[in-house]
C-alpha cells in the first residue's frame, strides 16, 4: 500500500526544492518524491527530511539549568551529584521525555550518548530512530564488553531494527587508552566528546588548568597518541571539536573522523565557537547536535541550526559564512553521514526510509515563501512542527500527541533530583 | 477598581523572584506586588515585566529572508528596491503585523525606528507602548522639522499617551552633521545605528571599503566630530555598537549615550559580536533589541536574550559572562532605561504602568522550576506566552487573539514586494 503527503514545498535536501510536491512511501520506504498533490495535503507547510540530531543525551532531558553559569568543574559536580539520585526507571522516564521532545521538534533520528542505556528503551518505545552509544568512563577495559553485552542482552529482544547500539568512551581525559582500545575492538560505531574546552586541552597537553581540580583518575590520551595506536578511525563521531588546531583538523580529515557541531552547548558552557569554516574547508563529515538541556536550552534542532548560522557568521564576519540551506543540510544529510546512516535517512530520496517532518511556514515573516529553506530554518520551531513521521508512521501530530504521562513522570524524576 | 493576576512565580526584576505571587493594578498602574494568589491564577507560569524591545523596525515585519547571506551592499539595495513598491497603507499593514508579533512575544514596549511613521499608527491601534523614532536620511536639515511636524500632525490627534515620537538620524554615514544638529534641536529622544559593521567604520574613518560602492551622497561624521559639536548626549539610543574601540566606549559612557545590543542581527549580517562585557564594565545604559526580520529571524525577545547569552559566553569563553537573570534585566529594565521610560515600565514595581507578560514554564526541561529566570529565559518563546498586558489591559491572549486580518493584509503586502 502506498501512502503519501504533500505540501506547498518539499525540500529533499539532496536536490532542489519542489513547489507543490509530495512524498510517497511503501512499507516505510520512500518510493517517489515529485511535484503534485496527495490526498493528505498540508497547505502553508514544507516537508523536510526528518531532522537528524547527531549528538544528544536523551537521559538529561530534565537537567535544564543545573549549575547554569557556574565554572565547568562545579557544573559537572552538581550534575554527578544529582544524577546519583536516579535509578534506571527514572532515567528511562527522563529519556522518554527526551525522545518525545525530539519527535515534537521534527527530529526522527538521534545519535545519543547514553549513560544508562535508557535512551535505547526510550527510542524503541516512542518510535524514534537511534544510534545509542553506551557511555564508558575510566580505565577498566573489561567493562566495555561486559557493559555492551549486558545492554545488548537487556535490550536485545526488545529493540526494533531502527535502534542500534554503539559505544562511547566519554572523552580523551575520562577514558583510558585501554578503554579506547577495547571500545574499538567491539567493532561498533563510536562517539566521543573531543576538544570541547580550553580546560580540556590544557589538561591533556600539560596536565594543568581547572581540570586538575576535577579529580579524574585516568591518564589522559592525546589525539596523536590515539592515532599512533590506530584508534582514530572513520567509525568515530566526535562532538564539539571547539579547540582543535589546524594540524589536528587535518588529522581528523585524514582519518575521516566525523564531527558533530554543537554551537549552543559550546557557547552556553563558555567553551567558544568551533572552527566550522575550517572543518568544512577540509571536507570533514559534519553534522549538527543539540546536546542536551544539561548544557543547551532544548532538543530544538531549528534553534541549533540558527545558532550554527549565528555563530558561523559572527565568527567569520561574513553573512554568507553559513546559509539557511547549508544549515538544513548539516542537520539532515550531514548528521546522517556522521552516524553512517546516510544510505537510509537524511534526505527525501526514493529507496531511503520514510522519515520526514511537516513544518508550517504560514503566518511567519517568510509568508509568502520566497526561499523555502530560509522559511524553514529561520521560521521553524517545535511550535511549527505539524507532524513527524518515522519509517512511514506518524509518531507526532501537533495538538494530538501530548505524552501527558511521559511529561509528568519525567517531571517527577526532576523533582527527585532537586530534593 | 483593582485587578490582579497571580502565578507560580512573579519576577519583578528590580527585586528577588516571588514564589506564588501576584501583581495588582488600578487604572493601569501597579498598586501591589506580593506573595499570594489572585482570582485569575496561572498555574505553571511566571509573570514578568512586559519585555521592552529597544530597537525594532515594525515596518519591516515581512522582510524575512530578503537577500539573506548577500554582502551588505546588495542586501541593502534589495531592501530599498522592494520597499519602494509599498505605499503608506501597505507599510501600516506590515507595521500592524510587527506590533502583533511583539505582543504575542510578551513585548509591551518598543523603541522603533520608523521609516514611514507607520509604526506609530500600528502601536496606537494594537495597544503596544512605543517610542517611535522617525527615521531621517541625507543632508537636507529642513526635512527634520517638516517631517517631525507632519507626522505629529498626521498622528497627533490619534495617538494615545503611550505612543510618543522621537527622531532618528539613520547613522553617521547616512545623515549629515546638519541633519544631526537639526534632530538635536527638536529636543526629543534620538535613535541611531552606530558602528554596526567594519565596513561602516572603514568608510567613516578612511573613506574606503565596500561602502564606497553604496553611493551614499552624505559626508560621513565621526563619533568624535559629533561630540565636538555637542551632539553626543544622553538623549541618544545607539543600536548595534559592534565595532567601537575602548576610547569610543569611554566617550559613550562619559556622555551617557545608551546602547541597544542586537546580537542576532549583528551575527546574521556577518557584523560580529558587540563587546557587551566592556560596555557593562563601563556602566553604560544597555538594552536589548530584536531589530527586524530584515536582518534577524523574528520579533522574539526570548530568542534575543538567549542569543545575547550565547554571544557573550562564546566571546568571553566564560559560562558566567551573562546569566539568565542578566539577560532578563537587559530585556526589561535595561531597555526601559535606554528609552528613558524606566520610571514608567521595565519592572513590576508599584507606581509603574501595569505592563506584564505571563509566560508558561510548564512541561519544559525546567519544570519543576528551580531558578525562575532560567526557566523563563531558556524555556521561553512566543509559544509559551499566555497573555500580554499593557496599561492593565489584555492585548494578547494565547488561542484567542489571532489577528487574522492583520496577518493576511501583511502577507499581501509582502506578496506585492516579491512581485
Amino acid at each position: 500500500m502506498t501512502t503519501a503527503v504533500s505540501a506547498d514545498w518539499v525540500l529533499p535536501v539532496d536536490g532542489p526544492p519542489l513547489e507543490e510536491g509530495y512524498v510517497a512511501w511503501e512499507d516505510g520506504r520512500i518510493v517517489e518524491v515529485s511535484r503534485g498533490r496527495a490526498e493528505r495535503h498540508f497547505p502553508g507547510a514544507a516537508i523536510v527530511p526528518g531532522l537528524v540530531n547527531a549528538h544528544s543525551h536523551l537521559e538529561y532531558a530534565v537537567y535544564g539549568g543545573f549549575g547554569d553559569g557556574a565554572p565547568f568543574s562545579s557544573w559537572l559536580a552538581l550534575h554527578i551529584e544529582r544524577k546519583a539520585r536516579l535509578d534506571l526507571p527514572a532515567m528511562e522516564a527522563i529519556a522518554r521525555l527526551g525522545a518525545a521532545e525530539c519527535l515534537a521538534s521534527g527530529i526522527t533520528t538521534v545519535g545519543d550518548a547514553s549513560y544508562a542505556g535508557a535512551a535505547a528503551t526510550a527510542c524503541a518505545e516512542l518510535g524514534l530512530r537511534g544510534l545509542v552509544y553506551l557511555e564508558v568512563f575510566g580505565a577498566d577495559a573489561e567493562q566495555i564488553a561486559t557493559r555492551y553485552e549486558a545492554n545488548r542482552d537487556r535490550l536485545g529482544g526488545s529493540l526494533p531494527e531502527r535502534v542500534r547500539l554503539g559505544i562511547s568512551p566519554h572523552s580523551l581525559y575520562t577514558a583510558s587508552l585501554e578503554l579506547w582500545r577495547a571500545a574499538a575492538e567491539l567493532g561498533v560505531p563510536i562517539a566521543t566528546h573531543l576538544a570541547e574546552s580550553q580546560a580540556e586541552v590544557d589538561w591533556i597537553r600539560r596536565r594543568e588548568g581547572p581540570f586538575s581540580r576535577l579529580g579524574v583518575a585516568v591518564e589522559p590520551v592525546s589525539l596523536a597518541e590515539l592515532d599512533a595506536h590506530g584508534l582514530l578511525t572513520d567509525r568515530i563521531a566526535a562532538a564539539h571539536c571547539v579547540k582543535l588546531d589546524a594540524s589536528e583538523l587535518e588529522l581528523l580529515a585524514r582519518r575521516d573522523v566525523a564531527v558533530v557541531h554543537c554551537p549552543r552547548s559550546n557557547a552556553y558552557l563558555g567553551c567558544g565557537i568551533a572552527p566550522l569554516a575550517e572543518m568544512r574547508a577540509k571536507g570533514l563529515r559534519i553534522g549538527l547536535g543539540t546536546d542536551s538541556p544539561a548544557s543547551a536550552p532544548s532538543f530544538d534542532l531549528f534553534d541549533e541550526m540558527r545558532a550554527a548560522i549565528l555563530a558561523a557568521r559572527a565568527r567569520e564576519e561574513r553573512a554568507d559564512a553559513l546559509t539557511a540551506g547549508d544549515a538544513l543540510a548539516l542537520a539532515t544529510l550531514g548528521s546522517a553521514r556522521v552516524l553512517g546512516f546516510d544510505s537510509e535517512v537524511g534526505s527525501l530520496t526514493p529507496g531511503k526510509r520514510a522519515d520526514l517532518a511537516v513544518v508550517s511556514v504560514a503566518g511567519s515573516p517568510y509568508d509568502p515563501v520566497e526561499e523555502p529553506a530560509v522559511a524553514v530554518v529561520f521560521g521553524g520551531s517545535p511550535a511549527k512542527v505539524l507532524e513527524t513521521i518515522v519509517d512511514g508512521q506518524t509518531r507526532y501530530r501537533q495538538g494530538e500527541t501530548t505524552w501527558h504521562e511521559v511529561r509528568s513522570t519525567a517531571s517527577a524524576a526532576r523533582r527527585r533530583m532537586l530534593a
